[in-house]
């Protein structure tokens, strides 16, 4: 059984070393997203030539910042599998991992496996918003990842995203409890275009226009900690009374 | 703002050193109870004459076993205490740590912690119905906390619960992303008085046996591990429509 209600995929052509190159990719997954990955099935192919040991790397970078960047309903499991297949047909001169055309290489796989991972998170069991955060100014990546995917797991931040709440006393208390250190009194917070906080201090705001960006189908919110030079971004979605209908009552 | 929809309150008299001696409780909490309390504001008052220091003891030792063994909704926050106070009234003997009458004091104050902790989950908000999840024969008491902890918080358990659906695969899941050492061809599991699972061979049961023990407001998850001496009860609540009523509309 799959709760997956749509495909998810994906092709970018570019130029490579002379040569038209393409990336394709699929993904599937819906529910039990966590905390790396999970329950989802990923496959990218491409026509490049690259060595095996270049594609690897640039999958596994890529792969740190997608799909170990979502969270669903914080449930995990132990299925779960990314491939990246490349038949070298483009001719192109083959890409090592010390190759100037790498990098570019790097960036279109990971840009990809970015878009396939937000497509999950858009498509979580339930989900009616793809909820994105942005940490900002953090004092490590570790930390910024931490901060990220806590404030994406918190069940109090996923009803209210549902409810379209501005709450972000909730987003406080989950960067609270993520246990990454920081300066309550230098946090700026952004909801969509609205600043909701300055130096940890509530700004007034037009509650009913943070409703209507909240209720767009897909969220962002930012948190600058104005703390130090790290960043990361994690996606989620929010908890819906849907949710609980497709894992409470999925038999009947 | 509570959400607490009734009070928690119980209290106790009982023989002790040739006088009776009572222990009073009440308690207010109903979500963001994570990990160890949080969100539960408890108090004991009794008329027994025991040294501060014993009766310190025997709350430490008694909360251990209750407050910190109930989880909700995942949410943590900084906000808890439970605090017990004794006036002496009841002219016992004066208790310490090491009189004989100690245990029996300790005993009778973690039953009734217990019964609050349990007070506070059957009414987590939105909650149908009261989860006890019993782990037995663990390798170590950190270990059956640690996996009591973690099935009681799963998601994808709740709901099954909500939906009173003897999803026996969930609990594994949990208990497997719990970390613990465990053997999976050894362990028995049991809801209510219906054993699923033999050395970790599902047993045929009766669906609708199982569905009925599940629509009870209090259902009990016993998993026997086979492979150590420790145990650990952990409590939470099913996840229900009305958890994301209460969090996600609470404003409107």
């Amino acid at each position: 059984m799959t709760t997956d209600t749509c495909p998810k995929e994906i092709a970018v052509q570019f130029e490579l070393g002379g040569k038209m190159v393409t990336i394709g990719g699929v993904a599937k997954g819906s529910g039990m997203v966590h905390p790396n990955m999970a329950t989802i099935l990923g496959f990218v192919t491409t026509d490049a030539q690259i060595t095996s040991n270049a594609l690897q790397m640039a999958l596994k970078k890529g792969n740190e910042n997608s799909f170990n960047m979502i969270s669903l309903d914080g449930d995990m499991s132990t299925n779960d599998m990314v491939l990246a297949m490349a038949n070298g047909q483009a001719d192109n001169p083959e890409i090592g991992h010390d190759s100037p055309c790498f990098k570019k290489f790097s960036d279109v796989l990971e840009e990809i496996l970015i878009f396939l991972a937000k497509e999950v998170a858009r498509d979580g069991e339930g989900a009616t918003k793809l909820l994105e955060i942005v940490i900002e100014k953090a004092h490590s990546v570790e930390d910024a990842k931490k901060a990220a995917k806590t404030i994406c797991s918190s069940l109090l931040v996923k009803t209210a995203l549902f409810g379209c709440d501005a709450n972000w006393g909730r987003i406080l208390c989950a960067l609270g409890y993520s246990g990454i250190s920081f300066d309550p009194q230098k946090i700026n917070l952004y909801m969509g275009d609205i600043q909701i906080l300055k130096k940890g201090t509530p700004l007034p705001f037009d509650e009913e226009l943070a409703s209507t960006i909240l209720s767009q189908n897909e969220v962002t919110i930012l948190v600058d900690l104005q703390c130090g030079n790290a960043a990361a971004t994690s996606w989620g979605c929010d908890l819906s009374y849907d949710y609980v209908k497709i894992n409470g009552e999925y038999r009947t």
